[in-house]
């Protein structure tokens, strides 16, 4: 095991009804900006739920935050923060609204000239004003995590930031406020969750059986969970409850503490989302299966295990096995509707060439957190896709 | 799944070397009350690691804590404290260190009369004096949690009690810090944390996949790691490292949200230390056998469960097969050398009368979380070990 800080103070308030408790969770006196997406809230009842448990504080808004949030969009909330001296913020929705509410809290105290800075270039975050969130999409854990990936138009570009300043004080989490969900978000978030946990766990062995074994735990769970999701048309509490859980857990950090991870499928998935548009979690689905590929042999410890404890895999050679693990993650994604090859989605060899040249340009040489994938296998892994 | 309520802010610095980040963790001007056993860290070194890394600080000690510490030698922290106006409290030791320290911090700031109450009468902490830990011995999980059980040895009474206020501001975990633990120490913590388990998970079915499996991977880890504990002289890295974590994993809090607990064998084991003053975790090796047999066909999902994903027993009726994991857990302890049996430390039926009359005298008819253990449950328990 690898040495390791830890330290996750997010308070989780978890199970039907606990927006009763919300207005106990934000200081007396708060300056509320209520953050939100599309206005699928105001279709669910959520919205009318979280006003009237916020009777008392002053309250504004600031709606239309986009799926894959952008810059653009975060910016125009500064001004209401600062016309208004809002010193508390309330995401209301899944991890885009979350992750967008980060970078709006983070940029109304940054020093700098330009926010965008934080994240293009690391710009140190010393300040954020506080966070609480209510999550309706189970799907990136940012409600329990100090992680927000934001997108700028102009550009094309998507990066992230990492501070604990961002750490949301609470998180809501109620399986009933993901009952309206379209079945194709559900599925984003299963897999979304599920490649969280694979960036953390299907790298090199590092001596942690604890943290290998919750990462298996959280694994099975979501297969166990998607499959009930999908076999049936009525949503059900306890799969709800399980499937919110297990994302939250999949990316709050405890299963990274002392052992390797990658985010190299994060870091291709970006680009194509940056390009295309298509679903964060679309992206990784797609990126995934190609890596595991290309890095085989290389992880062979860690993907033979894999096979074992999570597919229950034991027949077979070693690359049998192995091939048969990463065909089983494929079929996982496709169970629940979401299509893993780029040509099911019309991207052609022209945007292979455009992602690596945009790579080499800011002067990425290696891949993952080992640094173990060249821009060449990178070529290689989108070439098989 | 149940609703529940995490939060768990303690800040985790682990590995070999983390004791040069200790001032680091600790406010400037801070007035610092050093608290440690029996004088074992002067041996070892680890006083002079941590007084080394805490210079420039203002110093006292307090040492001296025993094993299942008591009221009586904890009071006597209060008047340092207060003659010379102590606002940190640093817990070098193990749990029994750590949960003296909780109580030294609430005592401080008690408005009651007498701070015992906070443990015979659920007095209310409501204010306690900032606590850090260096952990030496793994096993009660006391540094990241807000719990402490505390005896009076006037009366022989064991106690418990819980505070977000005595919640650890940081613990440091280095795993070289547990290589000079007798044997028998190391023994106790694996089978500390392996019941703390236990007592979240061997249960009832309440749906909660991920918290089962967490469950389950830290129990199995503590086996594998007992075992291998076990079959070598000289204290390995890893082993220790992966002993130190799953014991902290095992009690705190994340393991019991939104599932049923129980802490009977918690509640019976106190009661044998009290009057016989027997290891904790000796006293619990003890009790869990008895009352997972007694409480067999009640809790038959869990304990088949447990049967199949912890010991791998798959073959056999249901009774069978409960047998045989009971059968095993018990093997497990005593492959550790810890005696299971009540006479094996001298102890015969009028110590069980007495505790049955302790029990009734304080009005104890049920016992567990789920309320599903009799007093005549009890004694039938005590009298099968």
């Amino acid at each position: 095991m690898e040495n390791f800080d830890f330290n996750n103070p997010v308070k989780i308030l978890f199970g039907k009804g606990k927006i009763s408790e919300l207005a106990n969770q934000i200081p007396i006196n708060a300056k509320i900006l209520v953050t939100y997406g599309g206005g699928s809230i105001k279709n669910n009842d959520i919205y009318n739920q979280v006003m009237a448990n916020l009777h008392g504080f002053e309250i504004f808004e600031f709606g239309g935050i986009e799926p894959n949030p952008t810059y653009e969009t975060c910016i125009k909330a500064l001004d209401i923060i600062n016309d208004n001296n809002i010193n508390f913020l309330l995401a209301v929705g899944g991890g885009s609204v979350i992750d967008a509410t980060k970078f709006i809290a983070a940029s109304a105290n940054y020093v700098g000239v330009d926010s965008w800075d934080i994240l293009a270039k690391s710009g140190e975050v010393k300040k954020a004003i506080p966070i609480g969130t209510v999550l309706t999409l189970p799907a990136t854990g940012s409600e329990m995590n100090g992680n927000s990936v934001i997108t700028k138009k102009t550009t094309q570009e998507k990066f992230a930031f990492g501070s604990p300043f961002v750490l949301p004080k609470f998180s809501i989490l109620d399986p009933e406020y993901t009952y309206s969900l379209p079945k194709h978000q559900v599925a984003n978030g299963i897999v979304d969750a599920f490649i969280h946990v694979m960036e953390q766990y299907l790298t090199y062995p590092s001596n942690s059986p604890v943290q290998d074994r919750f990462a298996e735990g959280v694994l099975l769970t979501l297969i166990e969970e998607g499959q009930i999701a999908f076999s049936t048309d009525a949503p059900n509490y306890e799969n709800r409850a399980n499937i919110m859980w297990a994302a939250t857990m999949a990316l709050n950090g405890l299963l990274s503490v002392g052992v390797k991870s990658d985010w190299a499928t994060h870091q291709i998935g970006h680009e194509l989302t940056a390009l295309h548009g298509l679903d964060h979690a679309v992206t990784l689905a797609i990126v995934l299966p190609g890596l595991l590929m290309q890095k085989r042999d290389e992880r062979s410890v860690k993907l033979l295990q894999y096979a074992e404890r999570v597919w229950n895999i034991t027949d077979g050679t070693d690359t049998e096995k192995m091939n048969m693990a990463i065909s089983k993650t494929e079929e996982f994604f496709k169970s629940l509707g979401i299509k893993t090859k780029l040509s099911d989605y019309s991207i052609g060899s022209d945007t292979i060439d455009k992602i690596i040249n945009r790579l080499e340009k800011r002067g990425v040489k290696k891949m993952g957190m080992q640094q173990d994938i060249s821009l060449e296998e990178v070529r290689v892994i989108l070439e098989s896709r």
